[in-house]
């Protein structure tokens, strides 16, 4: 693991949740690891874009002459987060042709009627890629808890076969990045005013917010429960508090360059004899 | 067609392929329409990212509503063209939820059992989308003519088919944008020599390269053609001198812009009454 400049201890390690771990005790305005202001925060963001390119390009590289590594970034967040900021200042520095971005939306009832990681196995990344859900096989676990959608020991049957799913994926070269973005529910309601004082904003805004809003404290337990079952060693939870954008987005930034810069990822060598192809082309 | 900053001329006019163009009268070196320095085009880049960002959260807003219109681009060009960096550099500035990108690689022995458009419709752009094919099916009329892998008539019958298909595309709602990326001969030497000497380019290199290039006579046969045959006025080409990165890139942003103007998209109305919801989540 690198040092994440401007960090002074990297998020990998200050974020992960651990044996032990307690959502209630994480404070999302704070900036753990980080002493930057904001303004060096957005700087350090742009500067790592450069890094973060060139990593993605040799994983791709590694892929088109056999190489199996590949990154899954599952991102799960109360509605108004930021996951959607994360995607487009983070993901932008990457190349389009190496990411499957995929946001799951409540299953359709053909979706509904196999397990419910069908729809999550289609949607994995291939090699070389770095997929992002957008949500994902969590809210099988988040939401359906919370509304008793499924019973509890359903729900426990979901913690094993997500702990098994992600354990293949990992041994099958995928790293697993997770993470939870962590707001307070005064921010998440300050964010929903923002919304509704924009109509610019007005298309994002439903009446299903408020309801799942009045839930909150039944998803941060079902975050907690969720969080305890599946932060394995393989596939550990990393909770970014995210009242702050600028920080969730230089910390989710760092985790995947700390997950790219694991994969020691080298650029393929050329399996023809350079000097003569440089030849030919000359001549061409 | 709003006015294209910076140009004297709007890119979707100058580059247009209209009746009797020809290709070979298209100077990859130049900058049609453009008065300005490669520091004004690439400080142009930059500056029309915002309005790219916005057009485009538009169109995906309007299709939560039933809006029915999306963006197909189509980029074609002989190898090193530069179809990546418009990918990289154009395309970042859209919200990867609302992109479908598409690199048609050599066609599966599957898709090669159907007829050529089989794998073509099914990566078509969802509404509210923006569609980008990175190749697409006019392979079956460049590569195929040139390697003789159909016979003159099944590549009429091609022409048909792919004119067919795209009046359907534009008549169910989608803005076809097809672009051209026209490099030398020359400039693709001196690219392809680059790669070689650049280790962390060897990847992209292969001895194929060298061979599709021996055919280039025959590739501006093939595209002459093609342009020919399917520059439609609801779907034309638009040839891009490519020879200058910085110019392709502007140029294509701009008939990006263009064409999501051409949209007239609206914000979405609130379905909703916003001051007792403001209300209601004040006090939630």
């Amino acid at each position: 693991m690198p040092d994440a400049v401007g960090f002074d201890q990297h998020p990998s390690e200050t974020l992960r949740a651990r044996k032990g771990f307690l959502l209630s005790k994480v404070d999302p305005d704070a900036t753990p690891g980080y002493s930057g202001t904001k303004e060096d925060g957005q700087a350090l963001l742009a500067e790592m874009d450069n890094g973060l390119t060139e990593l993605q390009e040799k994983l791709f590289a590694e892929s088109r002459f056999g190489g199996r590594k590949r990154i899954l970034l599952i991102l799960q967040a109360m509605d108004t987060a930021g996951k959607g900021g994360i995607v487009n200042h983070v993901m932008a520095a990457m190349n389009p042709q190496g990411v499957q971005f995929k946001a799951f939306k409540a299953p359709t009832e053909e979706e509904k009627s196999y397990d419910f990681l069908w729809r999550i196995e289609k949607e994995v990344p291939a090699a070389g890629m770095v997929g992002v859900f957008d949500r994902s096989h969590y809210e099988d676990v988040l939401i359906h808890r919370v509304r008793a959608w499924a019973t509890p020991a359903e729900i426990k049957r979901r913690y094993v076969a997500i702990n098994e799913f992600e354990t293949r994926l990992t041994d099958s070269g995928t790293k697993v990045v997770k993470v939870m973005l962590h707001i307070s529910g005064e921010e998440q309601k300050q964010r929903l005013l923002a919304r509704l004082d924009n109509p610019a904003k007005h298309w994002k805004y439903s009446r299903g917010d408020l309801e799942e809003r009045a839930f909150w404290d039944d998803y941060m337990s079902a975050y907690q429960a969720a969080i305890e079952e599946t932060s394995t060693a393989a596939a550990p939870w990393h909770v970014v508090p995210a009242n702050k954008k600028w920080f969730a987005r230089i910390a989710v930034q760092q985790l995947l360059l700390g997950a790219l810069t694991d994969l020691n990822l080298e650029w393929p060598k050329a399996e023809f004899d350079v000097a003569m192809e440089r030849e030919l082309a000359a001549r061409s």
